[in-house]
This record gives structure tokens, C-alpha cells and sequence, in this order.
């Protein structure tokens, strides 16, 4: 089954375009816990909420072998049905692009990818390849440093864009297989009115609301588009890190079922 | 101490700028031998002629909980003195991005790293604040889709500059700890020299020798700088997989020195 079905299939069955980061950063677990019962915990209480995850690999990557054990574990513990993103953010000259990819399909089973576009298009190759697994292209990033490069201006094909539009506009010339979104960020919906004016169906998944500032009803209207799979808007620290005290997991379904209500009421 | 003064002090002790990538990729392993095995064998075998040793990731990854368990031991059993880099090209947004550096320089004890300058500053700022550490930014790759954004021109301060030019502006302009160099594919020793022309002192690690097809001459010619560590040259596949046979490691330990030389003679 295509990725992309999945994830429309989830969105209609669950009624929710709000995908939950995992991200397990270590100095803010409720005290005595590990990774793999805090993830636990919050899958149960959440997923009801949601129609995906996505695991941002540096938190488990940071916990050594205790965390690389849990992002493998994660993934298998997250009920069928409900789309599995690595946020992972990768990419690398192709044969090695290709053991990255095999990583994270095949040796932990994810559904779909974040990649990174700036070695061009045989860095990405080996993801997009896999027409069963999505991939999610860094376009317009929610960080202050995104306007370093990602901003600027170039005089392509006589046009003057910046180089995420031009990310953009490659990721939609390489989507042959249907396979392919993009990473917009939520802080600035300007950009994502643009990139959505210019691609009207291609998947975008929007981090940066909640922790990061992003405003709820301007993302919905700026992204908004026909499948319901195309627009999902994730939130992880807001979510996951509700509460810190004992009933963390409570806290945790209580702001995921607020957070899609919110975002339910701009669609 | 400083990265680049371990580099240093390395390359005039062993008299080489050879890096050698141990990049274990799975279908090429001796048969029978686990990753941790031909790397101690490559390094027993080789380890006078290099400067440094390079370890991408993506191939412990994708040889999943082994892999990963050989990447930190492979960090310990390189001889002391010997700088390693953890070529990794990661970057994220501010604090996720600083799990990446935690997990890289203080759970698997790397010297260096080399990250991806897509997101801007932000995403590598958590690197960059490790002055004990080295950081090697993505500037221009040797895989052809490198001409995808690195190569597009842009009109930044009104001067026409190539994406890959101002990466290298950013990097010089950030790097007020002494601990940035640049990632400078060999197959286009044009942008070589014409980096090497705009930062004459600027650290540059250059893969794409070998295997990729980078001409050495070229390369040594057109990235040379005053400090010792200030060109390091990588090559992977061409020495590590020299030989599949019961030798390997002799062959290994052949190729490296002959490479070592090659490179000299240039110098």
C-alpha cells in the first residue's frame, strides 16, 4: 500500500490531521522512566488522537544503545494503521544514501522519511525509489537559520525565486511514484501559501506548531488542500511533555485531543 | 586541544593527509567477518599512513544493533592521536540539533563531525559551540546532484554567488572558534580552487578521491593551504575493499600507503 493512501486512510478513519512527535528528550522525562515505557504510555494515551507519529531520531540517538533499542521498539509498539515517520532528516552520496534508506525501512520499519535536499536529487534517489514509503523533502524549515540559505533569491530558468521554491519545485519533477511531500514549517505561512499555490496536492507536514510558535488557524488556511492525508500538522513537546508529574500520559491525551479539536475547528 | 591542532600534529607526525573512510558497507565484508573484526583489521593494517579515519554512519545504521555497537567500539580501538570524524551530515532545528552533537562528541566520542548547512546557523550552532571539537559543513559534494542547489547562482550583496560559495562565506563568518572546515568534493577541482582562492586557511576535507574519480594532482593543486591538517584528502572503498580475498588487510595497508604516496608526491 502507497504511504500516502495510508495516511489518507488514517485521516478519514480517525478524523484528525495532527501527527505526534515522539521525541524523548532525556532531561525532560518524568523521573525513573525509560524511553520505551514513556513512549509506551503515550501511545496508549494518544493515539486515538492521531494520525501519525514521527520519531525525531536525536533524542534516541543521544540515549545510545538504550534509545536506538526504543526507536525500534517504538515503532513496532505503534498500533497498526497509524503511519510511522522517521524524522531522520538524512541524505548522502547515493550508495550511501541506500544504506540509509535500508536503515531506516528495513531495519526499523518506518513508513516514511525526512530527508534533506541540499546534495541534489541521487542523494534522495534511494528513498524515492521506494514507492511503498513516503518522503518528506526539508523545503521551508520553522528555524530562524532557515533564512540563511533557504531564502535566498536566485535567478533560475530567468525567474527570480528562492532556493526553497526551487526545492519545491524539484521535489514535484521527481514525484513520479506519488511518493514524495515536503517539510514546511509553520512559523512563516507565507511560504507555505506560496509552495501550496504552486503544488495545490502535494503533501506538506508542518512541525513548528506549539513549542515553536507556529499559528494554527493561518497554517490550516495556508496549507490546506483536497486529500485529507495532504496537510498534517505536528506537535511534539506540547503534546508529550504536557506534564511532567505522575500522570504525564493523562496531560498527554488531554493537550493531543485539544490540539486536534483546534486544528478540526480551522479545516 | 583544539581539533585542527590534533590534526596538525598528526599530519606532521605521520607525514600523510590521507583520511581513510571506514564505511563497512555489508556486501562487501570479507565473508564471515563482522563489521567490528575487518575494522580492527583495517585499522591494525593501516594506521600509519592516515592522517584520520572517517566513519560514515549510514552503514553501521543499516547494519542495525551491531552496527551500531561497531561504531562506538570502532571509536575506541583507533589509536590515540589518530582524530576521528564522524561523517554523519546531520543538522535539525536548535535543540534537537544539540541531541545530534551530544550523541556524536559525548555518547560515541568523536573528534569531529561533518554536518549539512540546508536549516542555517541555529542547526549547527550546538556543533559549532564545542571548541574542543571540529566541524566539517557540506559545502560542495562530489555526487552529481550537487549541481541540483549547491551550484545555482544567486545575487546575495548584489555580487553573483553560487548557494555552495556563500556556504563557504557563512562557515569563515562563523568561525570564530577556530574549530570549521569545509566539506569539498574532488570531482570539481574548479569550486576547489575557487574556495581555496576566497579561504586560504580554511580547513577543507575532501572526498571523492578513488572510487568517485577526483584526480589527485588537481585536488592537492587546488586545495593546498600553510597548515599541515588544512587539506585532508578521503578515500573509502578503494582502500578498505582493495581485496575481498583472505589478504584484505594487507591489501588495505598496500593501497593506503600507496595512496599516501601518491599524495605526497603532489604536495
Amino acid at each position: 500500500m502507497r504511504f500516502f493512501d495510508k495516511l489518507d486512510d488514517r485521516v478519514r478513519a480517525c478524523n484528525s490531521i495532527l501527527c505526534i512527535g515522539l521525541d524523548p528528550d532525556s532531561s525532560k522525562l518524568p523521573q525513573g522512566l525509560g524511553i520505551m515505557e514513556f513512549n509506551r504510555k503515550i501511545i496508549n494515551a494518544t493515539s486515538e488522537f492521531c494520525c501519525a507519529y514521527k520519531l525525531n531520531f536525536a533524542f534516541y540517538e543521544a540515549a545510545g544503545a538504550e534509545g536506538l533499542n526504543a526507536l525500534k521498539e517504538t515503532v513496532k509498539m505503534i498500533p497498526g494503521g497509524i503511519p510511522v515517520i522517521a524524522d531522520a532528516k538524512r541524505a548522502d552520496i547515493g550508495n550511501t544514501s541506500r544504506a540509509y534508506a535500508s536503515a531506516i525501512f528495513d531495519y526499523l520499519g518506518f513508513d516514511a522519511a525526512t530527508v534533506n535536499p541540499y546534495m541534489g536529487f541521487d542523494s534522495l534517489q534511494p528513498f524515492i525509489e521506494r514507492d511503498d514509503r513516503g518522503i518528506f523533502i526539508l523545503c521551508r524549515t520553522s528555524n530562524p537559520g532557515a533564512a540563511d540559505f533557504q531564502d535566498l533569491f536566485t535567478s533560475y530558468s530567468g525567474s527570480r525565486r528562492a532556493i526553497f521554491e526551487l526545492v519545491a519545485g524539484k521535489a514535484d519533477e521527481w514525484n513520479s511514484r506519488g511518493n514524495i511531500g515536503l517539510v514546511m514549517g509553520a512559523t512563516h505561512t507565507d511560504e507555505l501559501s506560496l509552495i501550496r499555490k504552486e503544488l495545490p496536492e502535494m503533501p506538506f507536514l508542518v512541525p513548528g506548531v506549539g513549542a515553536q510558535g507556529g499559528e494554527l488557524a493561518a497554517v490550516v488556511e495556508s496549507g490546506k488542500t483536497f486529500n485529507p492525508g495532504g496537510l498534517i500538522i505536528n506537535s511534539s513537546r506540547q503534546i508529550i511533555f504536557a506534564s511532567s508529574g505522575p500522570y504525564f500520559s493523562s496531560a498527554a491525551a488531554e493537550a493531543a485531543r485539544s490540539l486536534r479539536d483546534g486544528i478540526n475547528s480551522c479545516r
